[in-house]
């Protein structure tokens, strides 16, 4: 086997927890030979790394005798490596630094763990489990929308106060802590600002507007993501964006029925298109105002909110079994608004498991 | 001046951020050059950047025409690109396809934006905010402490509860999302894990053990950190441990006393090392059992919770003015345990500003 060369922190390098299973926050050195796996870590995470790392061997990297120039240099003396193969996103004064070294650097494109994409009972059981928590927050921020009521100029009010979207995302916030779970971001927008997909929200949330929920929690205790969007209107949705809406569904609905190991992910995609072309839904790309189904389809979750496989329409790749995969078209207009649903489903030999269980209903009372 | 390169999301890379004041969680791409500061970003980031981005210009990446082999070569082209600075952890990729269009690629070692190190008012007045939630969490945490009782096998009952470290973390991480921020990762860690700095701890708190709380959320707001810790001992610490963090605690005056503009890092670091071998307690570095005081006497802070400047024993930097940094010693031995003790200064001309206000007390009753 090819000698892999990693150097990064493993609290936002996602390669680098899945290597070792150890949270890390600053940069150390991950080694895989044929003789085993190695991480050097400095004094400060020696003694943690030991019982923490699920690796062959943990080095002290401030070790290293004086004879050589760096740790790296001693490193790669030490192992012997003529060759390595490195992620696509590998820092380059490292490269460099190899490279003057004469280690010949392979550039492994795309994903550096191919294994990552292939989850297991316990991977899935770990997203479920973050999905759980998910879904109840999200049930619980709907049920404020439900109670809320609608003042004359449209706001709502929740309890004596303007209901926002800073509030809903403080709410749901804390019952992902409740549940374990800590999210980077939450999407709660309203009105025109659901024309953008990742606009995340802000100010009064009003009736009779498209409200998108995109909340996507890690567990603190394992790492692993869940991810899933509701669109709602409080009171009555207009007719444009209920027609809009029922296409987003009748689109998603036909992806996730067409969700299995070997269809090509970009087949998958054209189907949507399709069904979005044909209720009269036109998209515009590479523009000055791209405005349609102008986002991927879905993207692979697990110890990355957005990991591969990514469901984009120039995709090369197929499903295969047992990747965990978002299904969210949606439509956005300027001047209309915006809608997205998303469900999270695992790929099957011969189908999927939709992992999200929460019914998608437009207008809330 | 010469043209700036940046290909990275801005949600994990603090530089891309701080160029455009702008959350888009995929790579995207930041030129700077003569003309102004640009970005290109996808169709579905492209109408939220013309509002959001604190740039001169924003492309969508896909309108690039079809002569192009590929949007970085349109850019290159387009702005008559020979010559770009990247930062030095530029991924390989990029780096390699530049090199074989011709551009000379100059890599800038250290910090890409220098003047990030260098806090303005309204980033302290940010940093401060943030600080303020902090040390309430902090107190909140304390005060349960506090309340609970010491029970006859020396584990804390908080009510009915036996007090864990889970417990106190998830009550932290609360107390933060009610004040508008969140964290990465806490650490409340008590008696052995206390001497591996970055164990965050788990299972039961005990009574006459040493506790360390470190903390350091982030406002969801502006994303600008704060960061403390403290270390205290629920009913009667042992001479061990008394002796310990006095050390620490003068070791921590010392540094901060001598915290002003120009004094050499490693110089400020020696004075603390000096403090604790006068003391009896000795370091162990780049060894199989590092002990003593094995990590930086701290660290600047800001977008990200670990910037520079970084106050290393071997640093060849010295302290700026508007420098917003950590001074936490500590001193672990396996066996005994460890002490930490954490305030943020702002470095002034003469002297330092300390932007933590919380009294340090080690036992509590």
């Amino acid at each position: 086997m090819k000698t892999k060369l990693l150097i990064a922190n493993s609290e936002t390098n996602a390669d680098m927890y899945y290597a070792t299973r150890m949270l890390i926050p600053d940069e150390f050195v991950y080694l895989e030979t044929e003789i085993g796996r190695k991480i050097y870590v400095s004094d400060l995470e020696f003694s943690r790394a030991l019982q923490e790392a699920k690796v062959d061997e943990v080095l002290n990297i401030f070790s290293y005798p004086k004879k050589y120039k760096s740790a790296l240099a001693w490193i790669i003396a030490e192992n012997n490596v003529k060759e390595v193969v490195v992620p696509d996103y590998f820092p380059i004064k490292y490269a460099d630094a190899l490279r003057k070294m004469k280690v010949k650097i392979e550039i492994k494109s795309g994903a550096f763990f191919e294994e990552r994409a292939v989850k297991q009972d316990d991977d899935i059981a770990h997203i479920l489990a973050t999905q759980k928590v998910n879904e109840k927050a999200m049930r619980a921020a709907i049920e404020v929308i439900k109670k809320s009521k609608i003042r004359k100029d449209n706001k709502l009010a929740y309890g004596s106060k303007i209901l926002t979207s800073e509030f809903l995302k403080e709410f749901i916030e804390m019952e992902f802590v409740r549940g374990g779970c800590k999210s980077e971001d939450d999407i709660v927008s309203c009105g025109m600002n659901t024309s953008q997909p990742h606009n995340a929200g802000s100010g009064p949330i009003f009736a009779h507007q498209p409200i998108i929920i995109d909340i996507y929690p890690k567990s603190f205790k394992n790492r692993y993501y869940a991810d899933m969007t509701r669109t709602v209107v409080k009171g009555k949705a207009s007719p444009e964006i209920k027609k809009i809406y029922n296409t987003v569904l009748r689109g998603q609905k036909l992806a996730i029925e067409n969700v299995k190991a070997g269809i090509e992910i970009r087949s998958l995609y054209g189907k949507v298109t399709d069904c979005f072309e044909k209720a009269g839904y036109k998209t515009e790309l590479g523009s000055q105002s791209p405005e349609g189904f102008i986002h991927n389809l879905g993207h692979g979750v697990g110890l990355e909110i957005h990991e591969r496989p990514f469901l984009g329409p120039k995709s090369e790749d197929s499903l295969q079994i047992g990747n965990v995969i978002t299904i969210e078209p949606g439509l956005y207009y300027p001047g209309i608004g915006g809608v997205r649903i998303e469900d999270m489903v695992v790929v099957k030999e011969d189908g999927r498991d939709n992992l999200t269980k929460m019914p998608k209903v437009l207008e809330i009372k």
